[in-house]
């Protein structure tokens, strides 16, 4: 297991037992994840969780190392919780945002990603509008890629943040039912989610409008995406449920005539203390945020005792300083 | 009082006595600030200047520390001031631009603020163009705010680092006269002035347009507003001052009718060499920046020997690691 | 010459006999640096890619100091490759992008230069759209101004990092031929790069279309430009070259009718194997990026192996740190 020496100033301890587990340069999904890499990430972000307790929360166990975060789509917390993970740990984070970047000058994803690296990035934190973006970086790059979501397909920092969130309060998420609620289609966080949770042995369930449920999604012959049960009503989804998660509806879906109008959405697919109180005692409401209170979620329960809004939020730092610490390992002992 | 160690990698005294008068988390104005508050910022800030005038002009006082500025309206020097002023107190300093944020997906301010708390932030230093937006974010922040210009009500550091800058120079400001010039109506600038200055017992006198001068400004019976001199020539107004504090003149405010004319403005109320010729010997001219030369004051004034505009700027760094320092105290020490 | 002490925490040596040649504060072009300058800033970059070299690629030399990038243009790779330079060496390093300045309030770019000097700049690294901008801006600053690309003028650390990438593979250059083939009436990069690899004496052919070939180019009775061949044949140029620069060629030409079209262009001028063939064996591809492939150079050659595209990057930092380390040395030493 990671290990941290307590004095304010001493690094995290490189070459602890655990590592061994971990040989990835990138984190680009949780899909392939084994439950033994998923376990060392949880671990090593719980060590992160004591650095940020600390009196002077830094340390330089990457110190040296240089992150480069390249945001094609903006982001506020996203981008300020890597760049603070990566400070944390003593890195030195350059921020690249697409509008002022050489994108706008034509230059291939490829080559903004081959030029990054030469300048002296160690890791390339990126966002991007299409899907597969990282994937791409990610097999041209000497330097590690993660991935802060591409397109609908993934995100994976988001979906290991929901999970220690849920752990730090449930424990193992084996057998507990989750239930993920609204635009499951365009939603890389659910996408994230519904891998990792089920290869975890939770109990999920998808609450959504036909219009936004993913082709195939709940056909258990299909084997293309995870098993999942699916649910258009969800006074009967939440029934019995240890964690509900709600989506953000993109206020352009509206408009794109996959759900009627937002009142109409709200009225049927709300996180409202009405339908909370049929899920289990103490049930957990989670959102990756930015919020649309008084659409997927009532301001009584964004804002209520069991909401792990901020939770995530803070949990999200010591997950990302985590997987920054994991992939650059895999440099230091040359693992490719 | 404040004391610095002179050792370059020393850190300032953090149980200093004069600390005691300081218990405020937030600093959203300076209406409220005692003298004794008023005092200690300006200390602190002499000893923050003596550390910008080491050879290494760095020091670890708020090492560990994050600070994110959360800017809703450009800005070059306010930013690069506070990202400064934090750089050198060994705090990490994160920048999130309106533009580039979640702000742009309708995400509330509060929830805004709660979640850069949530990531980590000890400090969130916020200019906003709507009046009042700090003190919304402060009531519903634990770490701290720091209003670096709302609206059209308050700019503070401006007015506590135009406060140094005067006393740096002429000492006790009390029974000093000093003269605004120009849109007080619509500056935060001028509108912090008033109080800080009126409140240490100055002699202000408000120079302006009548369509520029604030309803109830120097009406005596009003009291919602500070005891000011309304003076509509500037060539009476200027008899006699210690200090010209000419504003920035927003050309848009031309086409808003306020005034007839950049022309006509600049023939009534450019502060020039003819007109300071009229205040004291030695008079100090003071401009927040940036300055429209040719309109509210001449190119000659603007870089004569009287003009403090660049001492302003560098004081600012110094007046605002000051107030960085003063308001984390109050974290390290419990004080809400 | 410059010398660097192994341990990780030790600093570049201050005042090492090499320095004595070096008493510019501001780095604006090539054009008037001596042969023992040029020397001095190769022998110090190869002693900051000794620095970049080791396990924890970080030194203390510019703990304390303050540089502020000021790009008025889009910039990724430049304004990365100054950002890691100042952070490798210890500096802190703000960024300032116009369209989130003062600028856009019109401030003049005097008057930027000198607040962010007194802000406590002490390198200004600038790129503008307007040729001079940075002489007008060093002319009036007390800090150093280190040009980063002006107009159609120059781009000095482009101009050295060519250098540096030709001499590690090369040797000296004088008596190598070098061909830059492409835009060279709206490049900056050309430009500096005309002007340094003539002064070290190496055989420098232009080939453009007629329309991009600068008037007075070529033309020996001058004075004003450098002296070299120009070449229409690209076929032609390439014979026996030891260096092929290619330049990006801006779309937007392709409008303004200074060329047929982008497929005529890259038919005649392109940079691809068969004409690379005619050059001499192992023979130098550089360019500065971002590359337009298929149309200045083919995708073949633009990562091939002779291709030096990634190393100019890559050494891009270390000429950078050697830039900035210099002319911040003036400072310490007082040299005007």
């Amino acid at each position: 297991m990671t290990t941290v020496r307590m004095a304010p100033e001493t690094t995290l301890t490189p070459d602890s037992p655990g590592e061994s587990a971990w040989s990835r340069r990138h984190l680009l999904d949780v899909d392939d994840l084994t439950a033994d890499e998923v376990e060392l990430l949880m671990t090593t972000a719980d060590a992160m969780k004591e650095v940020l307790a600390r009196e002077v929360p830094r340390v330089p166990a990457l110190r040296g190392t240089t992150i480069i975060t390249l945001f094609y789509e903006n982001s506020t917390r996203t981008r300020s919780s890597f760049e603070l993970a990566g400070k944390v740990l003593g890195a030195d984070v350059i921020n690249v945002a697409a509008s002022g970047s050489s994108v706008t000058k034509g230059e291939s994803l490829v080559d903004t990603v081959k030029t990054l690296q030469a300048v002296g990035a160690d890791v390339i934190v990126m966002r991007h509008g299409r899907s597969g973006a990282p994937y791409l970086a990610a097999r041209h790059a000497a330097c590690s890629v993660v991935n802060a979501g591409d397109g609908m397909h993934a995100h994976p920092t988001q979906a290991l943040l929901d999970l220690y969130t849920v752990r730090a309060r449930l424990g193992d998420v084996r057998g507990r039912r989750v239930v993920i609620v609204g635009d499951v289609l365009h939603s890389r966080v659910a996408r994230s989610n519904l891998w990792l949770l089920t290869s975890l042995g939770a109990e999920v369930t998808v609450c959504a409008p036909p219009t936004l449920v993913p082709r195939g999604l709940g056909d258990t012959h299909e084997g293309l995406l995870p098993p999942v049960r699916v649910e258009s009503s969800l006074d009967r989804a939440v029934e019995g449920a240890d964690v509900v998660m709600a989506l953000r509806m993109q206020l352009e879906r509206m408009h794109g005539g996959f759900v009627p109008g937002m009142r109409e959405y709200a009225r049927l697919y709300q996180v409202n203390a009405e339908r909370l109180a049929r899920a289990n005692p103490g049930a957990l409401v989670l959102h990756p945020g930015p919020m649309n209170e008084g659409v997927e979620i009532s301001h009584e329960v964004a804002h209520g005792l069991q909401s792990q809004v901020e939770e995530q939020v803070a949990n999200g730092v010591a997950v990302r300083m985590a997987v920054l610490w994991l992939v650059t390992r895999t440099r230091a002992k040359g693992v490719a």
